[in-house]
């Protein structure tokens, strides 16, 4: 124990707590066992790097990623027009591309059943929606402006009505879909918002440490991600997205306590989808809390010991999660989490 | 920020997380709106301090207190003799009166589907189990034993023939219940634990607090008292177990995921009382992880949000959850917190 008095050790205790999440190593703080060199080999074999393009968007236009932005925060693309596509995947600057919600409000206040998703990096997953039961970013777009408890538009000729009224608009469409001759088609809609949701990636530290940066992650976030690699973890969390390329059985050693959501099985009927669920991306994952498909869970260590136990039969120490926890923070995107902590 | 070396920092941070609890309180430290003595007005009006004598103890002679001591530990009376209360309900001097699993393995390997309560100062619970279906600590400690998955007991008989082959029990029994004629009963050996438990009573910082030390709580713990008893946790959470005095339904504002343990309606078939359980007794709850009646959630931090959003409706602040955190551990028996710390 140190010497100092305690009320000098106590506030250097406090302006610690307050350090933004740029690596801090301590003298004697346990290193992990792998070196630094074997760790970035592993993490590269397994995951990779956020790629800087997304499928599909060497054909998405200039004209098309800019009406897509002014349609992701189009509030008439909700009935009573309270809601954008940023209502619920807000991509504010200081925000993960989620609403930070359990489950999101709709247009008329109810409730869905999941979690909404991150739209960072979402054209990267396998498929969209928890249960992938859209293909890509285009059919999923064209979703939540006709759910019911989502946006709730009754049907697509609404949306192109209310968007036909507007002389902005007609001109953003001819300049995105000039071989259109000046008509406005759902399906545009969605392309557009697509085209526009293909220029959601980020960068984050881990990538930097995946391409050489030794520093680039703390002590702390090296035995994490050590743990991370020898616990079981990369099972289902794997390849650049960390995740979002399967689907899997939420409870797989120990049972989840939600029994109600059936995950693929509700689109598929299929007995073997029951429970099963597209794995989250662990990319930004400190950014979009509350957790899990039913955004039961509110603290990311909490769902790290969750997962553990659930999927692997496996109780992780303090220190195993709390590092564990520490790594998946370097998942987030550098710009949003320095936003945060500010 | 300091202008320390970040080395110096870095190795001071090290060294304060291994502090213990005791109060540290830096100097620019925000503190409770309420002073201590109103604090300490309101927690004792709405809380009071564990009482020194449990009730039904005044009958308990030190022989019976001492056979129950015996039986509590006695793994004869599991079918296969590999469990004892203590299994479970574990008095190990640094654990929490549990044996710290979600559910607990029974005899055979089994689980079952409720998280063992701690039975440190389960005498002063309404009544015993998470659904109060045994009136007290006597008819409590006949359940387990005969209960299939647990200690797994085919009956009662079994139990008397195992501790009637044995001279020191004869003996045992013989001193605890005079009156019997050296016949040795179930409801004896239920006594007999039940007089045993009746000792296990716990002393916390936050009764010091209570009966006038006001340097018991941190400045952290007292900011957590203060949001406790704002925010509405009193509302189920008061007396002085805080709580184990009512039973209400989990999920009253929003509903809790898991649907398929229904309660107190298991025993009464009453639809009122669907998802009510016995309020848990916050004493000990930061040595009794993981939480609520399923066991399904790991850390305190955790289950403080999770319960506020779902009794209240309210989301907590990051200030605000680990405020009432801090506070919570300040309900920890200190002889057993400071094993734990050790």
């Amino acid at each position: 124990m140190s010497k100092l008095p305690l009320r000098l050790l106590s506030t250097l205790f406090i302006a610690s707590i307050a350090l933004p999440s740029a690596p801090v190593a301590g003298a004697d703080e346990a290193k992990p066992t792998m070196s630094i060199a074997e760790l970035r080999e592993m993490a590269s074999s397994l995951f990779g790097t956020i790629p800087d393009k997304m499928p599909g968007s060497d054909q998405d236009t200039p004209a098309q990623i800019e009406l897509g932005r002014q349609l992701f925060f189009e509030t008439m693309l909700s009935e009573n027009k309270t809601q954008s596509c940023n209502t619920c995947h807000r991509i504010d600057e200081n925000l993960g591309g989620v609403d930070n919600e359990p489950t999101s409000p709709g247009a008329f206040g109810d409730r869905g059943g999941r979690n909404a998703p991150t739209v960072l990096n979402a054209g990267f997953h396998i498929a969209q929606f928890w249960d992938g039961r859209a293909a890509d970013l285009v059919e999923q777009a064209k979703g939540p402006i006709l759910n019911p408890i989502e946006m709730a538009m009754p049907n697509p000729e609404l949306v192109l009505e209310r968007l036909g009224k507007s002389e902005e608009y007609k001109k953003s469409f001819q300049r995105a879909f000039p071989d259109a001759d000046g008509k406005i088609s759902y399906d545009h809609v969605a392309q557009a918002i697509a085209a526009f949701e293909r220029t959601l990636i980020t960068e984050d530290r881990f990538d930097d440490f995946q391409t050489g940066d030794d520093s680039a992650l703390s002590t702390a976030e090296l035995r994490g991600l050590e743990t991370f690699l020898t616990v079981g973890c990369t099972a289902c969390h794997n390849g650049p997205m960390m995740g979002a390329n399967t689907y899997q059985k939420i409870g797989l050693v120990n049972p989840y306590v939600n029994t109600q959501d059936l995950g693929v099985y509700e689109v598929s009927k299929s007995e073997d989808d029951k429970f099963k669920f597209k794995v989250p991306s662990l990319r930004n994952i400190g950014l979009t809390a509350p957790y899990l498909h039913d955004g039961h869970v509110w603290t990311l260590g909490e769902v790290v010991r969750q997962m553990a136990w659930m999927q692997l039969g496996r109780r992780l120490t303090d220190q195993e999660a709390d590092d564990i926890t520490a790594f998946l923070h370097a998942l987030s995107d550098k710009e949003r989490a320095a936003k945060q902590v500010e």
